[in-house]
């Protein structure tokens, strides 16, 4: 089946989850903004197109069908990828903690955007000070702590058991995290040796290994969801509170 | 099938969203956690009890599995309660809209709460107001103008052509969002006429008007997701900006 991945250009962002999926499996697929512009995704986000109207970038287009949300996307991607077990118990299981992905990740963009997504971040750097330390202290603990306690359950070496795009979005989401908040993830990584040793063998596939060396992986910035603004970051001080 | 919801007590919650369903289709349940309180939830939060380990309530037991994340409830609910359409492409356009209710919800929950989840509302309350602010003024508008559109879309009555659990979930949104933000609302519903249709049609239905007469239909508070803060509401002026 032929893909066609619609996110905004110049990020990795929300897409970036879904590109890893098509990486990994080297599915056949373009990501249209890139080629054509924003404009692309117009006739779509305002309801002119086919298909349910997404709500937001990224969505994708696949055999007539147009699917937005980034866990809807790997629920539909998952089995047509070989990215998900065979049976719909897992698959469930794999969209439960691809939606706890999601909320951690929309928990770091309000770090950075606790007031409104729409207005710059240098217009809410006061709350987005307090809201980063409560994530670093409290949030990005409680989330990794489980995801290392979910892998641990499941034996250590897979999320699910097998291989799958939520292995591909928890290495994604500690990649991003690396960058925005490099203090205080020295600080859980000693506590995060399962997760650590995933996200290496997912950097070691060879599929994602040439993604990552390639032109189409573009690097982490202060426009995408993780950002590095160093007045956000920090160690983690047991005893902070 | 016999289903085992758990979630906080004393709130509506996310949990309603799942109630609601329940409800609506008869279905064979109990409120665990009002029959036994909170700590029947702590062998799962633990990862003590059988399934994959929620992050966080709502969660629901049926023949054996453990599910979390409303979105994902509902996706499992869906087929077995008959409250989705019977083909895959459609119980994905569900899934889809539902992820996105749940967008919003989480937007209205970091109105009243946008530093920290865990602390009280009185300390963060200036960023509060200023949060409070940019979701009536943008959010909510372009989150109900789409789903307006969407159920447009589909022919005025359903969601999805049919009557579903996203039509419950958008029942509760109103619902929720009428008790916190009566005045906001009130500026909005007159471009809301598909939406406030399709509220009442769910509200006499017949076991969904015995639920909301019924003592298991807790009232809003200000412990929930959607609270009234008067302070934070207010008339949608166009030209505010």
């Amino acid at each position: 089946m032929h893909y066609r991945l619609y996110y905004w250009n110049g990020i990795q962002g929300r897409g970036e989850f879904v590109r890893l999926a098509l990486e990994d499996a080297g599915a056949d697929y373009v990501d249209v903004v890139r080629e054509q512009g924003d404009a692309a995704m117009d006739a779509f986000l305002t309801g002119r197109a086919i298909g349910l109207r997404p709500f937001a970038a990224p969505f994708l287009e696949a055999g007539g069908q147009v699917v937005a949300q980034v866990a809807a996307i790997l629920h539909f991607l998952g089995p047509r990828l070989d990215l998900v077990p065979d049976d719909a118990p897992r698959q469930l299981q794999a969209l439960q903690l691809q939606l706890t992905i999601a909320d951690l990740v929309t928990e770091v963009h309000d770090s950075h955007h606790p007031i409104a997504s729409a207005a710059y971040y240098e217009d809410q750097k006061d709350a987005a000070a307090r809201r980063a330390a409560d994530l670093r202290r409290h949030r990005l603990p409680k989330f990794l702590g489980y995801f290392e306690a979910v892998l641990a359950q499941a034996g250590g070496v897979h999320a699910l058991g097998r291989h799958s795009y939520v292995d591909l979005s928890l290495f994604q989401l500690l990649r991003g995290l690396d960058y925005a908040y490099p203090d205080a993830m020295a600080s859980l990584s000693p506590t995060l040796p399962g997760l650590r040793a995933l996200e290496a063998r997912i950097a070691e596939r060879p599929n994602i290994a040439a993604y990552l060396a390639s032109t189409r992986r573009l690097p982490f910035n202060t426009q995408g969801i993780f950002r590095h603004y160093p007045e956000l970051d920090g160690a983690i001080v047991p005893d902070e509170d």
